[in-house]
């Protein structure tokens, strides 16, 4: 899983069309957000995060907040993106690590961070300002180490 | 090399502070730019392309020049990103690569388009404000085929 973070003063989405067939229906999740002091975090879901995704979300969720806390932020973004990495997940696997994300994100946030997801295989027109400050723009990369799939014996 | 090509409606960056010691110098090269109808390529070079950086960037050029043709932008900005590859040129390399592709964009770009670079080694506040049209986010990777690096006979 690779990750982007961008602090942003300002940060809003609008889904445009579908960009996949699978793409998360139109009714079940916001198709349309804004925020201010967000940490935005464009997210790539890969093909090997499949060998175990809870694993890559909770790495990813922890460090997440880390950042949120360190730069202040007060909402976190979840925005499916697919350009920073070669080898991505299905859609209907990356739909599903990035909901256990967000859920993971929420556990952790509490009382003191908004959550937004953002819908998965759509186009989106987009709007960033980024702070531009030292740590308001940071990649992270994750890789399951146990395999959490059946393993078989030969 | 990897780019990440952005159609924006609006594009505007500013550099605020080093990030590393070898940054560009200040009076080299712009340090603040804005545009309408622009074709943003963020663009991270890789150590790889190092073997041959002529033919990367004539390659990134040439792809280049084709989405700004398709989407009809009228300014093309040159972005230095670090995010979107984990294995970076050296930043002396990564600032004559990025020099190069400006060039190489110039010369098919003629009179037909804007081109900005912006400074690498700063961080840098940005504001980008994507169309989200079906061809307004694309991303490209190159690898050198052929090495332009000196054989050393064994
Ligand atoms: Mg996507
Ligand atoms: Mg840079």
């Amino acid at each position: 899983m690779r990750i982007l973070l961008i602090h942003a003063r300002e940060f809003s989405f609008k889904a445009k069309s579908k960009a996949i067939a699978d793409a998360e229906p139109p009714d079940s999740i916001p198709s349309e957000a804004s925020a201010e002091n967000a940490l935005v975090v464009f997210t790539t879901v890969e093909d090997v995060d499949t060998q175990n995704i809870r694993e890559v979300v909770e790495k990813a969720a922890n460090d997440i907040i880390e950042v949120a806390e360190k730069v202040k932020a007060s909402t976190i973004v979840v925005y499916p993106y697919a350009h920073l990495s070669r080898r991505l997940a299905p859609p209907k696997a990356g739909i599903e690590a990035l909901k256990l994300l967000e859920e993971e994100i929420k556990k952790r946030a509490g009382d003191k961070y908004h959550v937004i997801r953002a819908p998965f295989g759509w186009y989106k027109e987009f709007r960033i300002h980024c702070y531009g400050h030292p740590l308001s723009e940071l990649s992270r990369a994750y890789t399951p180490k146990a395999s959490a799939k059946l393993q078989v014996e030969k």
